[in-house]
């Protein structure tokens, strides 16, 4: 579980005088920013799936600049998961990850990396090509990575 | 008031069927979309200011990765900026996005860009150079643009 806190989070918390994760406000704070990680990138990964629906027109523009996004923001809702910040840790803060998530650590940090690797792969084959079928099928990657780890890790309530 | 609508948002407004920026839910989504990307943005440049004001040990490193994520979001959160979606618009979610912002939209954008812009500098004086005294100025100008626009456009609860 060490390898939950970052050197960058650790900082961050030692700074302010907290306690590493078991203070209530930093453990509310890694758990909003994560949180708004995602949302960040839910927002952006948005028109991507809706376009590979078929549910908006196609523009590359608009899918190379989303796919950009996508990729920078995929690195970042990590390193918000700071030990103590589960469901069922006691802080008493709505979250939907999942207790389990910490006895599976390896397995969520491989989950993280396999979605970074096909979101770089997005960016690449977005801004490479003006090619729909290559985009709806990496769109198609990377949605099911987001899958793999919310199946298991996040609350469905 | 129409560029407060980006083509972007406007499609995933169009393509779900919702009115566009008179549907309550999308105009909530819009507004919860922008306070994630600056919450986002805010958690990145902590490390930065903390460095600044040495009440963090100063990382190049930590330092050249923070300033790239604050450059990557620096462009995000204004298209959650969508019409009706300031305070008092009667959509009744808490936001602190003054209506004034709205009579003064190109001074907002001018606002925008001047941050987008230090943001950039930033990004390039610290990936440049290891140099504190530069990263320290480059943090304040920075700092100084989120705040110009805060003054003026931000509540204060």
């Amino acid at each position: 579980m060490k390898t939950m806190i970052s050197l960058a989070v650790a900082s961050t918390l030692l700074m302010s005088g907290a306690a590493l994760a078991q203070d209530g406000t930093k453990v509310e704070d890694a758990i909003k920013y994560r949180q708004s990680a995602l949302t960040t990138l839910a927002w952006n990964f948005g028109p991507l799936g809706a376009m590979a629906k078929g549910d908006m027109d196609y523009d590359a523009e608009e899918a190379a600049m989303r796919a950009k996004r996508v990729q920078e923001l995929a690195v970042m809702p990590w390193e918000g998961f700071i030990e103590g910040s589960l469901r069922n840790d006691g802080h008493g803060i709505e979250t939907a990850a999942l207790a389990k998530t910490g006895d599976n650590w390896d397995d969520f940090e491989k989950k993280q990396q396999d979605f970074e690797e096909e979101a770089t792969k997005l960016a690449e084959v977005v801004s490479n090509d003006d090619d729909f079928a290559a985009l709806r099928k990496q769109v198609a990657a990377t949605s099911k990575t987001c899958k793999n780890c919310h199946d298991e890790y996040r609350a469905e309530n």
